[in-house]
Parts: C-alpha cells; sequence; structure tokens
C-alpha cells in the first residue's frame, strides 16, 4: 500500500512511473476510450439485418409501410419489445426514432411545456429539482442541466441508489424525477437489487408528476449470460402506482448505434398523454427500418442470441481492462472499480484529487478518456475521484496500452500529490 | 348559372341530383381522398433504393455511418440537398428526422423553450401571434395552435399570400412568425411570386426573433417540368436579413412517406443555435437511411428525373379531377377551383356555407374527403367553403368515382341551401 510506504521510497516509484510514462509520450499514440461505442466486429454482427429487406421485400401489411400510418410503431416492434419487458399490450409501448435519447428528451420537454397527464407544466413552477444517482450517464445529466434542474447526486453501493435518501428527498415537491440505467447502470455496471427497485415502485413523492426515468439501455447486454431485474412496472401495477415510470430502451448497442430503434413503454394514460402530442409533432416513425428490425429479429430469443455473439466480442475486453487494473493496482490502494456482468463500462475510483489529473496526464501521452467528472451533474465530481473507462471501441492490442499508460498516469498523479 | 334559375328549375335539379346521389349511396363505397398520400405505384418507384444498401455494402466511409457521429447529418446529404437549395455550405444544412413535420416542432418547441439566437424564450412572452397564409396546411396550425399562439389568417391569391397585410401585422412584436409552403401550396398549388417571396425575404418586423417557417415541401415535386420559385435565403442575405428563415424539406413524397430523409436550412447563426440544443436531444439522425438515400440520388439530376416518374403517375389523376370539375360545375356558378402545376392537392372553393354539408353528404355516401375548415387554423373556414381535394391516393377509378360524388354532394348541398 502506498501510504505505507516512506517519502524516499515514494520518490523512487514515482520516478519510475514517470520514466514509463515519458517511454509512452514517445509512442505518439492516438487512442480514443472517451465514449460507449460498439466496436467495427460488434456492427460487423449485423450486416445482414441489411438484406432482410429489399426491392423484392413485401412492405405491404394490410397497411402500406411505405406511406404514412401506424404513428407510434409498427405492431411487429411493439410486440417484440412488448415480450422483452414481460409482456406489455400495445397500448403501453411506442416504437419511435433511431434512438432512445431523443424519446427522452421531447419527454422531459413535454412535462416542461404542457405538463404531465393535464397537471402543471413544469415551466411554470418555481424551482425544479432532479435525482441523479451517481456516477451516472453524462447525457441523461445533460438534458436536466439544459432545463434548469437543480441537480441532486444520490450515491450509488451495488444495490443501486441509496433509497432511504430518495425516500427522504421526494418529500420535497420541487422533485419531479430520477434518472436510472437499473441494468449494467452507466458507469457502475451496477443491477439494481429487488429491494431497491421495489421501493422506487412503490415511492410515494410529492409531486403527483414525479417520474422515474427508467433508462434500460443495457437490459440485454450482458457479459456472462442474462441477468434478472425486477420489473418495476409490474411492482409499481402492484401498489396502484403504475404512472410513475417512463422505461426506454434501443437496439442503439444491438444493431447500429444511430440506426436503430428505439421505443418508450408504460402505462396506457402515460403512452397515450406522449401520443397526444407526439402526433402533432411527427408523422410516425420510420417503418422501413422498424420492419428491417422485425424481420431481422423475430423473437425475443433471436435478440439474446444475437447479444450473446456481443458479449464473445466484449468479454475479453472487459477481462483484459480487469487484469490490468488488478496487476497494476495490486497492493497499491489508490484504486477500486466495479466488475460487471454487462454493459458498456468499468467504472474507477482513483484517490480522491487525482482523477483530473490522471485523465489530463493520459491525454498528453494520446489517450483520451471520458473526461473526468463527465460522470457527475454539472461535470463536477465533488471527490475527483471517478474515471468511466469504455473497453468495447478500441481494437485489443490499444486497449491494452490505454489501459497500461491509465494506471501509470493514475500513479503518476496519485505520487506526484503525495511527495509534494 | 344556378343563381340566375327560379325555384322549380333548382327543385328540379335537386330532385335529379337527389336521386344521383341515393344511386351512389346504394353503391356501399368506402373510398379516402382525405389526405395528401403518395398511392402504391408511387411508392413503387423508389423500391430499388432498398438494393442500395445491402450485408456487403462498405458504411465505413473515414467514420463507421453504422456508428455513432456526423450529428447533423451525413456529409453525401447535406451536399445534396445543399445544392439542390442552390448552393448551401454545410454549416447552413441539417439533415435529420424521417420527416420534416418533425423539425419545425421542434422549431418552435426550442423557440418557445429557450428562445432563438439568445434571445427571450417565447414561453416568457405575454401574447404571441402567428400569421397563416389560408387556406393552408392542417399540421401548420395544429402546431402553433398546441403552443397557443393566436393565428391570424392572412388570404393568398395566385400570388401567394397578401404582402400589405403582411408587412402591417409584423409591426405588431407579439407576431412571431409565418407558416409558408411557398411552392405548389398546400391546398392552393400556387408558387409564391419573385415579388412576394423579396418582400418576405426583406420584411423587418418588430420581434427581431420572427421567423419565416418555409416549408418547401414539393420543392421538385412538379407535373409540368420544374417551375421557378425565387431563392428566398439568397433574396434574404442580399438585404442583411438572413436569420429570418428556417427552411424544410424531406423526400417524404419523394421516396417513401414516413421512411424519407428530412432537412431544415438557413443561416449559420440559426442552424448552430439548433444544433447547441439538438446535441443534447438526439445522438444523431439515421445514417443507414441516409447513405441508402445519397447512394440512390448521386445528384440533383436524378432526384429530378425520379420526379418526372411521379409526375408521370399523377398527371392523369390531377387532369381527370380537373375535367370532371369543369364538367360537373359548368355554367352553375358555385365553385371554383385552382388548376396546380405541381403539388398535391386541388383546392376548391364551393359556395359560402356548404363545404361542411358537401363533406358530410360524401362521407355518407362512403367517400371521406378531408374535413371542411381543416384548411385554415382552429379548423374553422369562415365562408365555410374551401375542400381540398387529394388526387394522389386513389386509383384512377375510384378518383373518377369520388369526384363524381363530391360533385353531386355540392350541387345537392347548394341547392338544399337556396330552396329552402
Amino acid at each position: 500500500m502506498y501510504k505505507n510506504l516512506d517519502n524516499t521510497r515514494l520518490n523512487a516509484i514515482l520516478a519510475k512511473e514517470q520514466a514509463r510514462y515519458e517511454e509512452y509520450k514517445a509512442m505518439n499514440l492516438k487512442l480514443d476510450m472517451s465514449r460507449g461505442k460498439p466496436c467495427k466486429e460488434q456492427l460487423d454482427l449485423s450486416m445482414e439485418m441489411l438484406d432482410c429487406i429489399n426491392s423484392k421485400s413485401n412492405l405491404v401489411r394490410g397497411v402500406d409501410y411505405r406511406n404514412y400510418g401506424l404513428a407510434d410503431g409498427i405492431p411487429e416492434l411493439k410486440e417484440l419489445f412488448g415480450k422483452l419487458l414481460g409482456g406489455l399490450c400495445k397500448d403501453e409501448i411506442i416504437v419511435a426514432y433511431n434512438a432512445s435519447l431523443n424519446l427522452m428528451y421531447d419527454t422531459i420537454q413535454r412535462a416542461m411545456q404542457f405538463g404531465i397527464l393535464g397537471g402543471k407544466p413544469w415551466n411554470k413552477e418555481e424551482k425544479l429539482k432532479w435525482l441523479c444517482p451517481v456516477p451516472g450517464y453524462d447525457r441523461h445529466f445533460a438534458i436536466t442541466e439544459l432545463f434548469g434542474f437543480e441537480m441532486i447526486n444520490v450515491p450509488c453501493d451495488e444495490n443501486g441508489p441509496d433509497m432511504d435518501m430518495i425516500e427522504e428527498l421526494v418529500k420535497d415537491p420541487a422533485v419531479k424525477g430520477i434518472w436510472c440505467v437499473p441494468k449494467y447502470s452507466n458507469p457502475m455496471g451496477i443491477i439494481y437489487s429487488d429491494e431497491v427497485v421495489r421501493r422506487l415502485a412503490s415511492l410515494k413523492p410529492s409531486a403527483k408528476d414525479f417520474r422515474i426515468m427508467w433508462d434500460n439501455a443495457y437490459m440485454v447486454h450482458s457479459l456472462y449470460g442474462q441477468d434478472e431485474l425486477l420489473d418495476i412496472y409490474a411492482e409499481a401495477k402492484k401498489c396502484g402506482n403504475e404512472d410513475i415510470v417512463y422505461m426506454f430502451g434501443s437496439t442503439s448497442k444491438v444493431t447500429f448505434s444511430g440506426a436503430g430503434v428505439a421505443f418508450m413503454a408504460g402505462s396506457k394514460a402515460n403512452m397515450d398523454d406522449a401520443r397526444k402530442y407526439m402526433s402533432k409533432q411527427s408523422i410516425g416513425p420510420d417503418k422501413v427500418s422498424q420492419l428491417m428490425h422485425a424481420a431481422y429479429f423475430n423473437s425475443v430469443e433471436s435478440i439474446y442470441a444475437h447479444m450473446e455473439k456481443h458479449a464473445a466480442i466484449l468479454r475479453p475486453k472487459f477481462e483484459a481492462v480487469l487484469e490490468i487494473l488488478e496487476e497494476e493496482f495490486w497492493n497499491t490502494g489508490i484504486a477500486t472499480w466495479n466488475k460487471p456482468r454487462g454493459g458498456y463500462f468499468i467504472s474507477c475510483f482513483l484517490a480522491e484529487g487525482t482523477a483530473k489529473r490522471t485523465v489530463a496526464l493520459a491525454k498528453e501521452a494520446g489517450v483520451v478518456f471520458t473526461g473526468a467528472g463527465a460522470t457527475y451533474p454539472y461535470k463536477n465530481d465533488p471527490n475527483d475521484s471517478n474515471v468511466r473507462i469504455a473497453p468495447t471501441l478500441p481494437p485489443m492490442e490499444e486497449l491494452i496500452t490505454a489501459m497500461r499508460i491509465f494506471c501509470c498516469c493514475a500513479k503518476v498523479a496519485y505520487l506526484e500529490k503525495i511527495t509534494q
């Protein structure tokens, strides 16, 4: 453990790591570890989907899928995703857009402008607050920041966000919602425990229009077989609380990122409320893309089978990262990290006050990591500790180099700090 | 002319038309003339586009088009549509969504929530007004109605909207914008004259954030060769007014309705303003669909050539409608209509106070027309006169039957009224 070593010894290690750092710098690398993007091999997996529709295809299925109509998605996908979500009926699901962020943003914008289920528009509230389990997804926080919410950090452990704290916070009527990535969370890789899901589902916030934004982005993105996540909507129904949750998901990391299909789901009341405005906003979704997805995935099982292929590509990458972290940080006491069973990230907590410096050093050596702090509201990590590692995009060799550099930088940052 | 006939004669004609109406009713028809949808033969024209992308395609063009990135559209389409719009640079265009209505709705929603170019959010204005050339597009009016604008009717003649009236109205700082379909307008088929375009381009409204929503939906949808429309953006630039206009368009009625590609265009300042918020709302557009379109249309000329094929299908339909209108209404003096050179509609003005009754009679006989009034804000045609005829969707035989029934109903409605 570094903290048990004397200054002479620490300076010696620092000198060694600095020398190593200079060697890395001399390699003139240009590696990008910043975003949770699928790699080429993953994208190649779905190329055959593009053969599912061609000029010989019959696109007239009662409704002509090449024409206007089916404003809230094609029945084939509503059924498929409805099954994936545990058996929803067609009124409880909307399939629209090429990715789910748009659905989430629009949902909050609608609440701001028009209110929810006839309630007061959020724009007319004095003060707006939002709960943000941390660390979390930067694009979520960017939306609630844009709309002027005061974002409140809620710490997470391996079971999910701190429910005692949440149950206390929702007594404030200014608190209008919470972001959740409940399965293989971004970036912690947490699967919310049954108890956390049940307590979320049965929340009784002061604000009647409080909503859980249940971004189930990685619902099928397992590395070691499907793990169970309790069905929040079913739990909410049990306690007459079914309007509390909007569920979101997409095939962004199943088929193509940007050319996927996305859905939102929840109570008929919530969905009808959304449909009312969406019918003014849009003439309907891209039914050709939707039908192509439906032709490629004709069952829930076919989605799971497809995700197995993703897992086969990603497992070695995640395991390589974990091995390097273990080897490099063994007996240093300067870092902890999660070992996710799915999702897109490994979340690394460095010694307090060293994340920014670590990422800056890595950048100087040609390796871009997600900005330190990006996983917190206002890009402000109060401990300057968390770094999100995205192992999916780089080829294995680059990934290994990037991770070696990351660990070296983290050590330099720590040793610089305590030997000052 | 009916108005010159005596009551005996009118009653005789009414009896004849009523008998004819009963015959139509006995046919138990079910025809839909209500929406401007392309017909099967038109949709068939673009089927080969679906072969432009398959599993063998190279989708990696510097950027991997199957992955995140290119948030405001692929360069191929920005160039193509930029050329179509008279030579825009890439900063002046955003290609996004599967249809343009979404871009228009979002543009107004952004202005409501955030203001334009740093201006006051429209939500914070006391009073909002919007100019609506009439008759016009019902989906436009539905958007400005939803956001609470007081919509002001602006009459149109064959040159476009009444510019004297508009120049007067924009002195009111509450007036924030105007809807325009400048070429083969919906439903009048008008091409705005050079003078109208110039006067719009050089407007100096009291509201600095007044915007022209230039929905050039039918820019290439000609029946008799391309007609010229003056370039409003070029004109606006000439007088230092380039921020006044947002231009919109799509391939909804070029390729597939709902599975097309759409764009918005205008000054770099306006587009950057939109990009700022779109980058929070979306991870970017469907680049696979965009690339498929770009592969199918590799030049502006190829778009024009494709539209010629649409015209060949639509010309006989439009001409059949016009022939029937002329024959049926000849010497009655109870209807006028436009003879469009493109677009999707023929706009028929019936005798005052008879449009609703005509559409209701037609519906009773199994033929659905666009609701009378739908072409006016609040669905309120002050003269109860305008009916939008959409000749594109039905097969020729059905179209002819539907039009015969329409004319019969219009006569019955008129004769009922004046013989009462």
